[in-house]
């Protein structure tokens, strides 16, 4: 990363609407559960890196979640830096208006109401244009549900976060960005994100774009250090040219995925009592999405897992040099499972060679397959599983990724086998310990020698915490097979998108 | 069910070997971790219903896990109703030839190693069917995990469960019977199918069906008045044209969901290493399904999720008359996706009546859209969402199934409210209670009123309690919203089958 850009950066308006220093906040009060304006306050709060810089206005109230309220803006002793509005519609010009006379210069509009809502609303929308003219002021909105930023304040405040979703719970950072014209895309997305281990460092949930737009977020991610991979929930794209002509410089670089809700009719008069957007055919959006590169989905988990495979490809530098893979399981089923959807998304099982069947064979029962899948059968050494036949497979050089299915949850094994009675001896206990030294430690230096990626598979939910240890030490892990080559197919296709570039 | 129906079916082998009353285990031991039997084993004590009648046979322990054991069967005291075999592949014919002699009638023999291991497996199998023609002998397997029977001597046992799998979680049971040539995908999707509510009553894991096949327990799960809805996971079908007879008698009553895993290059050699059986191409089987109304899928997922739409259903007898959805949600961005999904599948999202609109109109906020979907927006009025809306848009007769997004964890929310230093009133803690003796009753008495299905969804993974409540109420919920519209598509094009035939 150049210096050049980080430094530009700091002076770009998203990244101060992002990492704003005070903020004063507009329509919270002290009750959590019916006014979505508190509940996006105490997630402010909750944040912990605002030092005492947060402002509520309240025209009653003398204190707001324990912070002392302000009747007015003017009675504010600072300017802050940001303006958080959640208020009736009718009032928000106005408040709008009192923002521009205090001297704030951002803003971010959650009311909705506005271009949604019909005439009024545009009469509305024309309103806040004009004052956001007169002030010179930028804001994110309206009819949104604004931002969150786990990277606030980075890297002078090492664990703080801006989070003014009304979801309490905030993503993991990470170096994905998303900016959504849906609020639940942007926030709600959370609770898989978590337990999935899907790093997402800014989420920016632009709602009508009345003066922020996907093109102008686009631009500053484009710059941002701190950003590797870009997810997009779009129903309308406002500046077309300049959306592919700025796409096509990101990805190479930083992948992105995107989801399109428009493009059928129904969709459309959905869309347009959402954000108000006029959506266009889904053919159009399609070329344009092949032609810049951009992997789409229709599909919200699909378009979460590719972040999460891209972000690991990113982070770890593994690009896959072909489409062939080696599978390790203890189990056909799912290894015939995972052969065919390959196989559908085009990409290769290839049978191994003698000489790599050989070395296989020296460590697995004479039921077990060695061909590919390998299919080890029930078996009690996990770590010729977790280690030494994916490394197998890696030195071979037959192979351009590695998955292995047969993740347990030990420790529930344990647990089950201990409460009937029966005795565990020492080796199966340090299991957890074991695998905590060896396995997240080989598997990555191998993955980084070789630019190889594993995938990881079990049958259990993600809830389980054996699953969470991969989860924990960034190892793609994946709940059943149906997600792991739909993943690496789409990385395949990307890598190949980045290599004809460069 | 005719009586004629439920005595026959206690005659039928199939129903024995689900429901022996004895039982004799080879090749268990107290070493839970390391052998496959000793897990199983356990597992079969577990399920709490033999009164005693476990033996099993080692030629050196006193007592595997607590019980009796006996050198040699012929020690038993009695002629147990099953043998179940997980010994080394060579000791097999032996041992089944003991069990002929000791006069045991009902096998599963779980051994690998036989014809999906070439030449020399191809010949121990012609032993073993020599063995069991000699002596009159039924079995399941080789090469298969076994059985689960949640009705396990169902009606005189209540609670009992009869599981040989080496997975210690039982299925939670209901109206879905499994038959699979994929142990994994009979036993280890009991981690998700307790997760999601997906009630799984007979789970068959048939291995190379050598003696047993498919059209075998098809055959019985037809007449078994504890089964409405089958699963199957298909590698081959020995019996084609009895399968295709067979199926289209059972389809028009219980719907029937396949995966095959052949007909790809790479898959028919993984399969061939996996039961042995020679896979054909995908486009055979489907021309088979569709001829005989069997829905395929190539995940394991959707094949759960379908299992379940189907089940509930059948228990519900609900089956829509049209494609029309209506959708109810507090995020326009959940709202499109879904819109765009269903209108892909060929589903009609229908722009709703001025009457039925300004009905709705009467409950939500001015910003809000009542169109189709209907976007409440932010809300507190939790039971409009999941009462009266569903029941003014089943009301209206404008549509065929309901959708609500917007179930939230509310326990978790109120939590991070009272952990903020807010107070909670009375209404609020009393959510839960009014949730519980109003939603479920009011919802499954709507849905049987009008024959509409509702289905329900969240942000959340299914371990959130509030997530499961639905699942305990036996009501369709889904995390996120990506399956829904996949489900109600597979259930109208069931219905429409159904309803052509009948």
């Amino acid at each position: 990363m150049s210096e050049n850009n980080s430094e530009s950066i700091k002076d770009n308006f998203i990244e101060k609407i992002l990492n704003p220093k005070s903020i004063c906040v507009f329509g919270a009060n002290n009750n959590l559960m019916t006014t979505m304006g508190s509940m996006q306050l105490r997630n402010i709060i909750a944040g912990g890196g605002f030092n005492g810089n947060i402002f509520p206005v309240h025209p009653r109230l003398e204190k707001v979640q324990g912070i002392k309220a302000y009747q007015s803006i003017f009675d504010i002793p600072i300017i802050p830096d940001l303006a958080f509005i959640i208020l009736p519609t009718r009032i928000v010009p106005q408040v709008m208006e009192e923002c521009g006379q205090k001297g704030v210069k951002n803003l971010i509009i959650t009311s909705g109401g506005f271009r949604e809502s019909g005439s009024d609303g545009i009469e509305l929308s024309k309103q806040i244009d004009e004052i956001a003219k007169k002030y010179n002021m930028r804001f994110i909105g309206p009819n949104c549900l604004g931002i969150y930023n786990g990277w606030y304040g980075y890297p002078d405040k090492k664990n703080a976060y801006f989070n003014t979703f009304w979801i309490y719970l905030p993503h993991k950072r990470g170096n994905i960005s998303i900016i959504s014209q849906s609020g639940t895309v942007a926030a709600q997305t959370a609770f898989h994100t978590n337990d999935l281990g899907i790093k997402i460092g800014k989420s920016i949930s632009v709602g009508n774009e009345r003066n922020i737009d996907l093109v102008d977020v686009l631009k500053y991610l484009k710059n941002d250090p701190l950003t590797d991979v870009i997810g997009l929930y779009i129903e309308e794209i406002k500046q077309g040219r300049q959306f592919i002509k700025l796409v096509k410089e990101i990805t190479p670089k930083k992948p992105i995925v995107a989801i399109y809700a428009g493009g059928t009719k129904a969709a459309a008069r959905s869309i347009m009592s959402h954000t108000g957007s006029i959506s266009a055919d889904s053919k159009i959006y399609e070329a344009v999405f092949k032609e810049t590169g951009i992997i789409s989905t229709n599909s919200i988990m699909d378009f979460l897992y590719y972040l999460r495979t891209l972000s690991q490809a990113q982070s770890y530098n593994i690009f896959p040099r072909g489409n062939r893979i080696g599978i390790i399981t203890d189990s056909g089923g799912p290894g015939a499972m995972m052969t065919k959807t390959a196989e559908l998304y085009g990409l290769e099982v290839p049978e191994f060679s003698q000489e790599l069947q050989s070395e296989i064979k020296k460590y697995i029962p004479k039921t077990a397959s060695s061909v590919n899948p390998v299919d080890i059968t029930f078996h009690e050494n996990f770590m010729n599983m977790f280690i030494k036949f994916p490394k197998l497979l890696m030195k071979s050089h037959e192979i351009d990724a590695v998955i292995v299915f047969g993740v347990y949850d030990f420790d529930d094994i344990m647990n089950v086998i201990e409460k009937s009675g029966m005795k565990l001896d020492e080796n199966m206990k340090n299991m957890r310990e074991v695998f905590e030294t060896m396995v997240p430690k080989s598997i990555k230096s191998l993955m980084k020698k070789y630019s190889i990626p594993v995938f990881f598979a079990g049958p259990y939910p993600y809830r389980y915490p054996w699953m969470q240890k991969f989860v924990e030490h960034d190892l793609p892990i994946f709940s059943m097979w149906d997600d792991i080559t739909k993943c690496f197919n789409i990385l395949c296709r990307y890598a190949e998108y980045r290599n004809k570039l460069s």
